[in-house]
């Protein structure tokens, strides 16, 4: 069965309620899925997983310094997560702020490790971005996220 | 007198009230606004302006096909716009979908070519981004690009 | 068979002869490959594809004016390239010079598609990017491009 | 007399290396340079300064958890870095792994500052990108990005 991992890093609780709804997408394709707080996951069970979702409110335009910090420590691991599944979602305060970027920093870690990332015709092309606490349509579009790559990872690793 | 470009290119009308606004802004900070849609634009007279403001709707990401392929002609110019100051704003149908990464491939293309671009502080970091038809708050926001890239090229230019 | 379309902008004959070795590695994967200028490119038969790899030079740091121009005309099919597989590379005139945000402009493009992609651990990971005329190193890393997409194809499409 | 911060981040002091090349290049136009390691830079200080030049080794395609997580705590001083003058640079191992994004990275944080950034019409376009162990090119790569983020930071603040 695929096993995906939702890392995320929160302070507000939003984008932990994102994760949450990414979460139930991914069960939602028939995948199993982990939640976790960036910060507390132990690095060294990564290559278990057959995707991985990451979330990250939106500083300075780019994933949180824990965001980047875990990707950073990844390294250990460089080349076995090859063929890995990928997706991101960021919250942030306003529109226009970053949050675009944001996800796309993600993205762009996950190529580095060989990763494969899908996109989305409609709607939020790169990944899930809210404004503010997320409401019922944010987190439906979340859920979609999960559900994609759930779906992904399920045809690639059954 | 500092002198601002604001090109644009429109299918609906968006863009174009943007660049509207924008040249508003403009003429608040004391430079000169010139408006022209970028299919239009005589390429020769480039290096006359002390600035650019480029505006497009957000087609896959990016800039428009039109206003790619004007950076692309302005390359008979290369080197004689190092410095000049830059700015740009985008329309699109979605949030999250592709309009901060739409500004950023103007000013990726303008720093190519030695431009200044700043960025803002608070709101729309990059540059405006609009969803559809700009209401009065959109307008506003291209009033005050208009007026933040008008002022640096006064006190560059004069 | 999985059947994978290789576009190319080409002046100078380096982004063609790109093509020809990304065309190589796909066949080398097992899947079929046909090689197109992507100005000649007839649009109608875009969904016949199973994946699409598209190469350009570096024109201020993006993908050139006709490669844009084809990634806005192929919304005539905006849904329907849903799942298909991606790939970009880019030839430049410098190191550093814009060359990866090209191959990313390109992959951008084909997120907002719905478009698969995957990245490399080791070497160019975003797409290939060369300088100048392709060396023999440059070839083989083409060749492992359309290899790479190829096999994804494969697994996805049989 | 303008006083520009030159911060790094470095393990194998390539990157370290740069930021004196570039600390020399701002003492070459006149302004006063500040050479600082990102890690053991005191926060409080920040907005004494009229220019940032930031420089970071290639992780995953981006800057440094350490750099990134300089951006996120200079969120104290949000607002009042407006219109400093900004620069980037980055080293990496390989061609294509990354630098440039890397290199843009930083200057998207700058630009959600509201900061003030300049490209270049040859060669480094967005920021300075090396490989490995600077080389008299890179150095003189470096010298020329603090000469023109230190020149226009003169032109602003005298």
């Amino acid at each position: 069965m695929a096993k995906i991992l939702i890392l995320y890093y929160s302070r507000t609780g939003n984008t932990r309620k994102m994760a949450e709804a990414v979460a139930a997408g991914v069960k939602g394709s028939g995948a199993e899925a982990v939640v976790c707080d960036v910060v507390e996951f132990a690095m060294d069970g990564l290559p278990e997983y057959d995707g991985i979702i990451a979330g990250t409110p939106t500083y300075y335009g780019l994933a949180a310094g824990p965001v980047k910090d875990f990707f950073d420590r990844s390294v250990v691991h460089h080349g076995k997560l090859e063929g890995l599944v990928g997706g991101a979602f960021s919250s942030s305060a306003v529109f226009g702020g970053g949050s675009e970027t944001a996800v796309l920093s993600i993205l762009q870690m996950m190529l580095v490790h060989g990763m494969i990332i899908q996109g989305q015709a409609r709607g939020n092309h790169y990944g899930v971005v809210t404004l503010g606490e997320p409401d019922e349509d944010a987190v439906d579009r979340c859920r979609q996220l999960g559900k994609r790559v759930g779906k992904l990872a399920v045809r690639l690793f059954g």
